[in-house]
């Protein structure tokens, strides 16, 4: 599993650095979280699998979070896309997305469905769910937990042990049904293991809260806003600063921490950032326009 | 006065190529001629004066002319614009621009002015003009003509021969009045010369029309669409061939041809739009990203 940080400033772009984006790549689909101005050719030049991209999830509806996806909606279209494409955001997302598709002559050669959500509900893919949280940021917003689905497997040197084969019994062992096999009872948890899914964070904007720390819980990945140093946390109200979001990451106990959401007031001197975080928790790294993270399978339990 | 191709590619972006927008600075104004998904960054990336953008030119409605619009807004507003921004179009302008600002949550810190415009209409800037005529792309579309007041200027050589130093009389004979000055008359166009003003035409989208000729008469610039060879005009209606793009430059008699709007098919290959055009018309250029075209003043009549 891939996740990429497509777009890494805040507000406005900077020479460097595009306006709000991240992908994940999950067994081939693409999931976006924002999707500001200039996406679809970041994701275009970097050759990250435009035309693979299913679901867009909105964290919020300000202009750097969703100013690019009028464009990426129309080049699908150009590409003769044909199967229909998901957005999820906060409430008014269908009202706000209609709009965008009112704006212009368009036509369209297939469906795009848009689901207002909130906390609780639960998008399923194939192989993960999605879920919102309510952040805290001064209008409608949240943060999204991108979750994979636990799997049981069949640990092949325990089978051989056993001596057992490729059988249909195997699907009953992952069932939890104990088995007969050559005279014995074979129990699941003799030949049957669990591999917890992995879990992505992305906080969207927002002030350091509760509910954000209690939803990147062990998270594999956290891709947090770090707007800005915590000397100008002040200035930057609905905003986290490089050290809150090192605090979020040690009190929710993730593995890794991206930051991304950089003013550009911090133009060069991002380190500052990532040192002021890495004070509170220790792997962190800086999201890049175009950088790839990559989240490697759990070990069985 | 220079003009810059800040977007040459048609419909969708490519590695190389962002969407439709051309500026054109007058005299440090700066005036937008379309605005594609990724228009403000690349401006800003050549620091070529965000800022100092006061209106803007919209050819007509399909999202590759204006998907850079409400970013851009948006970025004046962060950067605390307060003088305001004028936006001008074909009839809906004012519908679509309304829904651009309505979707999302704005603040805006500067007032915006929408116009729906007709053939006929002229906007009157500080020493030029600029008026929009029809073409024929199947859906409200524009060309522009951006148009210099011709000036009226005193030749300093001549002014010595007579003697005559810096004088309120000068205004006189600018103004078209013989004086007397020193036991002799001084008449108008022995001293005043008019300097013809310069001309830019944008093409927008458009098949080869008539109008889009009778407009670009005598034009120092043309940067007009050439969307593909004229083999494939076929598939591509209510565009222009590169062939025809020269046809037009021949037939108005320009003095320079600069093409822009390359469909994605020629990547890399757009030498040949050029070559085809230079048949026809032979002070023909390409349109790059971010180059800069400098279109000198005229000399005296």
């Amino acid at each position: 599993m891939d996740i990429w940080t497509v777009g890494t400033s805040s507000a406005v772009p900077t020479r460097e650095r595009a306006l709000a984006c991240n992908m994940i790549n999950y067994r081939g689909e693409r999931i976006l979280f924002d999707c500001g101005e200039g996406a679809q050719r970041r994701i275009m030049m970097d050759k990250l699998g435009l035309m693979k991209i299913d679901r867009i999830f909105i964290s919020h509806w300000h202009a750097d979070h969703f100013s690019g996806l009028l464009g990426l909606i129309q080049t699908l279209e150009m590409e003769g896309r044909e199967r229909p494409l998901y957005i999820y955001g906060p409430p008014r997302t269908e009202e706000f997305t209609d709009r965008i598709l009112d704006t212009g002559y368009f036509k369209r050669s297939y469906d795009i469905f848009v689901e207002d959500l909130v906390e609780g509900d639960v998008i399923a893919g194939d192989g993960y769910e999605v879920y919102p949280f309510e952040v805290e940021h001064g209008v409608n917003a949240f943060g999204y937990v991108f979750e994979e689905s636990s799997q049981v497997k069949a640990n092949k040197e325990k089978m051989e042990k056993f001596g057992l084969e490729s059988t249909p019994k195997i699907g009953d062992l992952k069932a939890g049904e104990s088995i007969e096999w050559r005279d014995q009872t074979v129990k699941p948890d003799q030949v049957v293991e669990k591999v917890p899914g992995r879990k992505i964070v992305y906080s969207g904007d927002t002030s350091k809260c509760d509910n954000l720390i209690k939803n990147s819980e062990n998270a594999d990945l956290l891709i947090q806003e770090a707007t800005c140093l915590h000397e100008d946390i002040e200035e930057r109200k609905n905003h986290t600063s490089a050290k809150q979001a090192g605090e979020i990451a040690r009190k929710a106990d993730v593995e890794k921490l991206v930051l991304t959401h950089f003013s550009r007031r911090y133009r060069g001197e991002e380190e500052k950032l990532k040192e002021e975080a890495g004070k509170e928790f220790e792997n962190v790294e800086l999201g890049e326009e175009g950088k790839r993270f990559e989240v490697k399978p759990h070990r069985p339990e």
